[in-house]
């Protein structure tokens, strides 16, 4: 008997038909034996409706408000759920965030949780019921307010009740089958992933695969939470996070259909290299032209810069092209934090003293990411090479230890990740020892 | 100054439009230096739409699942409402039942009110923050889960908090313009009530005026507090439910538009006598035929009944016209009881001993109220007159000191309801010094 908290997404749960499929899943699971807490996203398009009214209704919508408002999502989908399996003869009891102990800081729309204190969950465990906790959000210590987590927060919501719970595994119950070499819709030769480490997974979530938040899987690499990520449609097993090779899967149903994928099986074979090509339309670049080639600009710009906001991803500095003495910084970002960014740079160009900015959001990141990157040589040389054969021109360029980024124009992009994703012999028909990762 | 307790139903915050409307109300109550607390319902349709969806996934959902669920709706209209109000430029927080400190019993579906302790909404109107309420909605003392208060729950909310507060006045926003003398839509020349006590508002909602719920009213009288009933649509002043015979409204605003009643100007004149003229087309009738006439029969009847959980309304006892010593007994209940009701009889047929069951649903009950016609002789003989010279039949009769209620075929009953509100003066054109009530 295992104990297993398993997380639903909002197309897994958008009508009555699929929150009865996941019903029966969470009533299987619960019958061979094992301890069940389910979170749940709100249903569907529900979240965005609500935004659209607030909208309609306030241009500056304040955050407490906004957060009780979105919050009513999760507690109507999670106590229809709760019915639903109740229906099939399995006891099940819904809880809010605040039931289930999780609590936040008082960031309003983005909260941050500071404790999980599930002692409500553990009781309704014992009882032997199904618990049902609403994702997203939590309770503000201090004023007993409801909070959102933000982005991704009902898989976060998931990963720190499996913490707080030591549950055997958490699965993250999505739309795909789980990890993936490259996105199959640009890849069709893409391959399923068995396995991948929290840093792997962590490189590919922060390169634009959505398939998992990035602080859910920072959140899973703390307290060392095995994440199955897989599709609540097809019954398949899907990929684990979890740095220990070789691992189990625990609390898979006799039901459950075995991973199609051709390619990690061997964890005990020789040390994987690749683990996949992420990327990411997102993103937009600012170049600042004709700075003074002097110390201290470039820490004023950002400093100017970090006014807005924005969180910013590669940064580039140059030799001016237009005039000597003179400097070029280009970054990229969100393109959302764009307009505030651009406002506050126009704001201080007296201050900063440069010529003028560029602004282009036809931009495209691909990523390639994979541990064995750090031992083995010739994997930018592999990478340059296949880009230029494609007749690719590379940007930008950026890299971490187990990351290389390039930065195209968007409409190059997809060639980019087929012809990445074959020079690194990762798709189905290739042979080489690989395992991997991707987003959509 | 005055403090004000405003309750806006679902039809008057069904989308954004009303909401903003609504919220412009408010604001100005605020701005016109006033301490004002709003309680909501739900937008609209989405309490059914909930229920549908429930029943759809199971069909004896677990009551507290279900409370969670409904209780959803007024969080989404509360958190709407405040950023309306903010975003006019008053400040305005919303709170959930919990946070407004309306404690209940574990009764879901339908809690009764243990305690109010609205700590938070005064230390919100001391900020001088408009309070938001989601009515309808309290917490269940002992597990701190959500309870809903049942049928006219956020009503009852209002008048609660009010008592709780020591509002000057709760004010009832609906769809329609106060308490008329009879429905305006069977009796055109019904006229608005400008004061009503409350136990003649009891007696008109016992007895099918739907515009104040029967709860919210006896929590109005217990606790003293003044229910200015009116339309959230029209902006004229409407009913006043006080036992204080010319007490002014507070908290009128220079928009109001005064009553156009040509009803009760003078509370300082005679005593009036007739409240108004009720109507109920939703019960229906049991007839038990063929009892054995010793005693105990009826008793045992009646707790047979009881198990079902009906109310019943009338009750009438005659001899057989069939067989002699024995005796029919008709009562009249909800139609929606009727169902159970009739199970459990016909089960205990062999221990009652009866003959046969007879069911009628298609009566109408009339009810005439004043509380005039404790001290005047001749009402019913009036009543019964006008009946008669209508070609109208009656079925059963039963009285109270305050109130006449005859049941008739309900194709006839809104004759009957213009022929007694004609024959006792209500009309608009009429001249005799009456004030009144009545539902839809």
């Amino acid at each position: 008997m295992a104990l297993i908290v398993q997380k639903y997404g909002g197309s897994s749960v958008s009508d009555a038909p699929s929150i009865r499929r996941v019903a029966r899943r969470i009533a299987q699971t619960s019958q061979a034996g094992n301890d069940v807490v389910v979170v749940v996203s709100a249903m569907g398009d529900t979240t965005d409706e609500l935004i659209d009214l607030a909208n309609e209704l306030s241009h500056k919508a304040p955050r407490r408000e906004m957060d009780i408002l979105l919050t009513a999502g999760e507690r109507i989908s999670m106590s229809l759920l709760a019915m639903a399996i109740d229906s099939l003869g399995v006891k099940a009891k819904s809880y809010t965030g605040q039931q289930a102990g999780v609590i936040t800081d008082a960031a309003y729309g983005k909260a941050r949780i500071i404790d999980v204190t599930p002692s409500r969950i553990r009781l309704s465990l014992d009882k032997g019921h199904v618990a049902i906790v609403a994702g997203f959000q939590g309770v503000n210590q201090e004023t007993n307010d409801v909070t959102t987590l933000g982005r991704g927060g009902s898989d976060t919501t998931a990963v720190a009740l499996a913490a707080a719970l030591g549950a055997d595994v958490c699965e993250i119950y999505t739309d795909v089958d789980g990890v993936f070499t490259a996105d199959p819709r640009i890849v069709p030769a893409a391959r399923q992933v068995q396995r991948i480490s929290y840093e792997e997974m962590l490189e590919m979530a922060a390169s634009g695969a959505k398939v998992l938040a990035l602080r859910c899987v920072e959140y899973g690499r703390r307290y060392d939470v095995p994440i199955h990520v897989r599709s609540s449609f097809s019954g398949r097993v899907g990929t684990l996070v979890t740095d220990v090779p070789g691992r189990t899967i625990p609390g898979l149903l006799p039901e459950d259909v075995p991973s199609d994928s051709t390619g990690n099986e061997e964890d005990s074979m020789e040390a994987p290299i690749i683990t996949g090509v992420a990327h990411d339309r997102s993103e937009a670049k600012i170049t600042v032209v004709g700075l003074p080639d002097v110390p201290g600009t470039a820490a004023r710009l950002f400093e100017i810069v970090a006014q807005a906001g924005a969180n910013l991803d590669m940064i580039v500095q140059n030799v001016s092209a237009a005039q000597t003495g003179l400097t070029d910084i280009s970054f990229t970002l969100p393109a959302a934090d764009a307009p505030a960014t651009l406002e506050v740079l126009t704001n201080s160009r007296q201050e900063i003293g440069f010529d003028e900015l560029k602004f282009d959001d036809q931009i495209g990141k691909l990523s390639l990411i994979g541990a064995g990157m750090r031992s083995s040589p010739g994997v930018s040389a592999r990478l340059f090479g296949a880009l230029r054969d494609a007749g690719i021109n590379i940007e930008m360029i950026s890299t971490s230890e187990i990351r290389i980024s390039v930065v195209t124009r968007i409409d190059t992009l997809d060639d980019a990740v087929r012809a990445v994703h074959t020079a690194f012999a990762l798709d189905a028909s290739g042979d080489a020892v690989i395992y991997g990762g991707t987003g959509r």
